[in-house]
């Protein structure tokens, strides 16, 4: 009897994963892991140099990533018989022998395990392995403390509406604005009407070869990287009250 | 010529430190960590069966604890020169020899190592290891995942006045809340207006021996661990603009 054990890698460096992560990715002899149709994929790329010679790989290819429109019906049903297909080849593997999955950054932090997590529960033992954010490794990159005192944090998508994110770039101290490539544009207005945009960094490939770290004012109108994170540092706010 | 090397420590699990940090605290000749004065200190407990035989440890005791007011002119001289006595000691060993600052959690994420950080600017070579933090360990132990599609988190300090509390708690999706304690019940009603409180969880030591986990609404008036995180997570919230 065995268990599927979702590992947490942490935002791209092997050496920033966790010493359990490590441990049970180079002893594990079944290996699945996301990617895109045709691509090597992130999180197999970042354990390349640790993996058993015997190891059996399950690569699980999205069916699909931007011929359809995400809120389509034809999207959701392609998504949803994918995750129940994989969370029945797990739960069927997992019956015999451990079975681990990759999962980039921190698993339960909008991470894609989630679909094969609410699926799998009652079926197989699920142990899932906490990871550094992506977020940390990026502001990690900018050698700055991110917060400090009483500073307030939020994380936004770059997909919310405009109006939104303009309402919480206001409220919040410190910044997080992940889902970026091609909503940066409206990322970047929305930090203008707020009053960010001057303090906003721009990381793309955090910890991982190729990064990139460039004030986000200065990107130009068609620099929309992917794989980016925008951030906005806190100035430690003081608490106004004594404690 | 040595540096000043802040290893972060993640939330307590020793095994959920990165590799990096993990094999610079047992190479460490010079290892220094914040404690209150009179105690063991938790970053040192966490590495207590990591260390070399013949470790210069360089326990740096907070001056005070509560017996000032934390916004008093008084207390505030005791910091400065608490931490620029530190710094002064680490950029000084850092001319000849490597040493390791122990965090807990991530140093950036409202670490204490920002006061050395800054102070050490421009007098020592200084490496900054990045971690889990705290919040991340605190909901895996949860076993749910804490965010997915366009949850917008928050990110907030249980010291904040309670109104400010009370609007960013209606604002977000998912929620954090930390330096809880004594503002523990403040912490509560500010919940409990946002509608948030019951499904609020309060994680007292997460990952470390004596977890516990209990739904905030059920914890009594005089119930205020000092090492806890407060918990809401987010539901998933869809775009309401197309890609």
């Amino acid at each position: 009897m065995g268990k599927v054990i979702c590992a947490g890698l942490g935002p791209g460096d092997p050496e920033l994963m966790s010493v359990k992560s490590d441990r049970v990715i180079r002893a594990a002899r079944h290996l699945a892991f996301f990617r895109k149709k045709g691509r090597a994929g992130q999180a197999r790329s970042i354990v390349k140099d640790m993996l058993r010679d015997d190891v059996v790989e399950y690569p699980m290819e999205y069916p699909v990533t931007t011929e359809l429109r995400f809120d389509s019906p034809e999207y959701r049903q392609l998504m949803v018989d994918f995750y129940a297909e994989w969370a029945d080849r797990l739960a069927d593997l997992a019956t015999r022998e451990d079975v681990v999955v990759l999962c980039e950054g921190d698993p339960f932090f909008y991470g894609s395990f989630m679909h094969l997590h609410t699926r799998l529960q009652g079926r197989a033992e699920v142990e899932v392995l906490p990871a550094i954010p992506g977020m940390v490794g990026c502001w990690n990159a900018l050698d700055t403390p991110f917060t400090w005192g009483d500073d307030v944090v939020t994380v936004l998508m770059g997909t919310l509406p405009e109006a939104d994110l303009v309402d919480h770039m206001t409220r919040a101290d410190a910044l997080v604005v992940m889902k970026t490539g091609r909503n940066l544009p409206a990322v970047k207005r929305a930090l203008a009407q707020a009053g960010r945009l001057d303090d906003a960094w721009l990381v793309e490939k955090g910890t991982m070869p190729g990064e990139r770290i460039v004030k986000l004012a200065e990107t130009g109108e068609d620099d929309c990287p992917y794989f980016a994170i925008v951030l906005v540092h806190g100035q430690g706010r003081r608490p106004e009250a004594s404690e």
